[in-house]
């Protein structure tokens, strides 16, 4: 064997994730890696615990951190909640929605889709059609930020319309936590999952998730066992609670929560409401130097991710080519068009460390530049 | 909130891992995160699966490292290669062999154990007679090197039985990999998983994993989908080839990833077999150390693990206060004993960086004067 240690070019992150990790997170991430059942660990892993519901803004006992990317997130929501024969409603308007359906299904469940158009929020009239329609349905799942549009949708009506109809919530937010506002108890969310490497800006591996006490109660009156051993809220909710002896369950990603607590640290120096406004001011600072080159955007204003933009490419203008130009010569990444958007837009992050203006005039020069 | 930067102590792990990390694989860690799709990080990868197929010796186009610790590593050979009905037989001789039988249950199949006792090594003719006992077998899995007990067994008298009766073997290696002789293709086992926090000495959260062709050939065949989206195999398949177009699955845990490939090339350099060497020179000292105050072993000599060394706690001692102090006064982080085995043994981790001279003089003198 010949390989030498690996030297990552430097580069401007400024795609749908991962963004830019600070200093201050890479340097947690590098210190001393100890037990994951050293007292010393423990009392981390408690204070991670509380800087999540921060950032959740809920006070939900059962609020941890997955040890896996959001994808894992996501099925650790279903797994626990979903039941062979459940009929979960999935509001659909993007790429991640599809990937909810797969969920359903391979837990046996029954998935009705709402679907709206890719680049729209999620209409709460079709939901409410879909949740008369199917009244023995007892879960609807949605995406608050689709990570693949770049739109966001109104978490608050849809769980108000769900409960109404006796029906718990699963809500992605893998984009959203910290960038956009989400108020996890004051909304009534049940299940929310996220990711670390969105607008916390920490590396990629971990999946911030909260369940309120309905979820709870769903979870342990199940008939039958949660089909993964390693995502079973039942194994892991002794392993994360600090009272009494934790059961060993798995071995947790040590130096990884190092970093997610170093970057919840930094959220709650900013504070998590001056987080949002940053990611919201910077967005119409990019915007408007998008508008001065002609770039058009595909959602409309008042449904946007300010801290996931999605223009559409400018006519004449090759894609791939384009932005492999902007990555070699500028160090720039931004992210491709996915599904049916593909080849179509482009979808360019401004999640945590990567939304400031450094950033934006980079990437308005770069784009002036290569068009 | 009032939570501040982490300081982790500074411990020495010689538990039953994670092991020490070296400075080298945490400044890998460090390194500024790149973009997963990046071209960069997409040749890193390749290089990751070379380095993991010189670890595992095997030339299996189907390694590589699942983006969770190596319980998730445990989860996705068996959702993968057990449908629902498909009876495994399992061997088992300690904790991870219980954990093993959740999995197949869970996954809809049949588990049939053949008990070994804790601390005792995998009885092949138990195997045998279960094997014929149940011509319907369709897998045989079992431990290579059992972190509950500090056994290792013996994989290709294992494989070659099975095979004899036409079953798929799954080996979990977590804990043995580049730490005790292991083969992959010489001894034709089929699906092996493994760790990152044991030999190899990488933080948590990643598990090498790798199949054979008939593996890959049942999973093909399979009648249903995955019962995990995150660990489907064919999923993760096309999102881990290097050639064509790499199709999105999840987020890699880019840094982890990085530290993962720095240790592997630590470990190129040093020559698997050196460190099998190694590993097994450095037992034999401890060995004599703690022959000479007295203390016993649990597991025969030729069936130990000479990573994991499961000791007799002294009469009189303990065991949590006398951990308690090991920690708290010498920084030594010690295993307890699991299962049947609590509060009667302690485990030793010489594992990867774990694994010297120092470690060990700082091991013995600190036992000595607790006792």
């Amino acid at each position: 064997m010949k390989s030498k240690t690996f030297k990552p070019p430097i580069r401007t992150l400024m795609g749908p994730g991962p963004s830019d990790v600070s200093q201050r997170v890479l340097n947690a991430m590098a210190k001393n890696t100890i037990g994951h059942l050293d007292p010393s660990f423990v009392s981390m892993m408690d204070d991670t615990k509380n800087l999540l519901r921060y950032a959740f803004k809920t006070k939900n006992e059962l609020t941890f951190a997955v040890s896996a990317p959001g994808s894992a997130g996501m099925e650790c929501c279903f797994v626990n909640l979903v039941e062979p024969g459940d009929k979960v409603i999935i509001c659909q308007n993007g790429y991640f929605g599809d990937r909810m359906k797969e969920n359903v299904e391979r837990c046996g469940g029954i998935a009705v889709i709402v679907n709206d158009d890719w680049g729209t929020k999620i209409d709460i009239a079709k939901a409410e059609k879909a949740l008369k329609e199917n009244p023995d349905a007892c879960i609807l799942a949605f995406v608050h930020a689709e990570t693949s549009t770049g739109v966001k949708s109104d978490p608050k009506e849809l769980v108000d319309l769900a409960h109404k109809h006796d029906c718990l919530t699963i809500c992605d937010t893998v984009t959203g936590l910290a960038g956009i506002p989400l108020k996890v108890d004051e909304w009534n969310i049940d299940a929310v999952y996220s990711g670390t490497q969105k607008c916390l800006s920490a590396a990629p591996g971990l999946s911030p998730i909260t369940f309120n006490k309905a979820c709870e109660e769903k979870i342990k009156n199940r008939k039958e066992k949660v089909q993964s051993w390693f995502l079973d809220l039942n194994l892991i909710m002794s392993y994360w609670d600090g009272d009494g002896a934790r059961a060993y369950h798995h071995t947790a990603p040590i130096n990884n929560l190092y970093g997610l607590h170093e970057a919840l640290v930094i959220l709650a120096e900013e504070g998590l409401e001056n987080s949002w406004e940053r990611h919201y001011k910077n967005h119409t600072i990019l915007r408007d130097g998008l508008a001065k080159i002609g770039i058009d955007f595909l959602v409309k204003e008042e449904d946007r991710l300010p801290q996931l933009n999605t223009i559409v490419i400018p006519d004449g203008v090759n894609d791939v080519n384009a932005r492999k130009k902007l990555l070699k010569d500028f160090n720039l990444e931004i992210g491709a068009g996915l599904g049916t958007l593909a080849g179509k837009v482009w979808r360019i992050g401004l999640m945590g460390e990567s939304s400031n203006e450094k950033n934006i005039n980079h990437c308005i020069e770069s784009i002036k530049s290569i068009i």
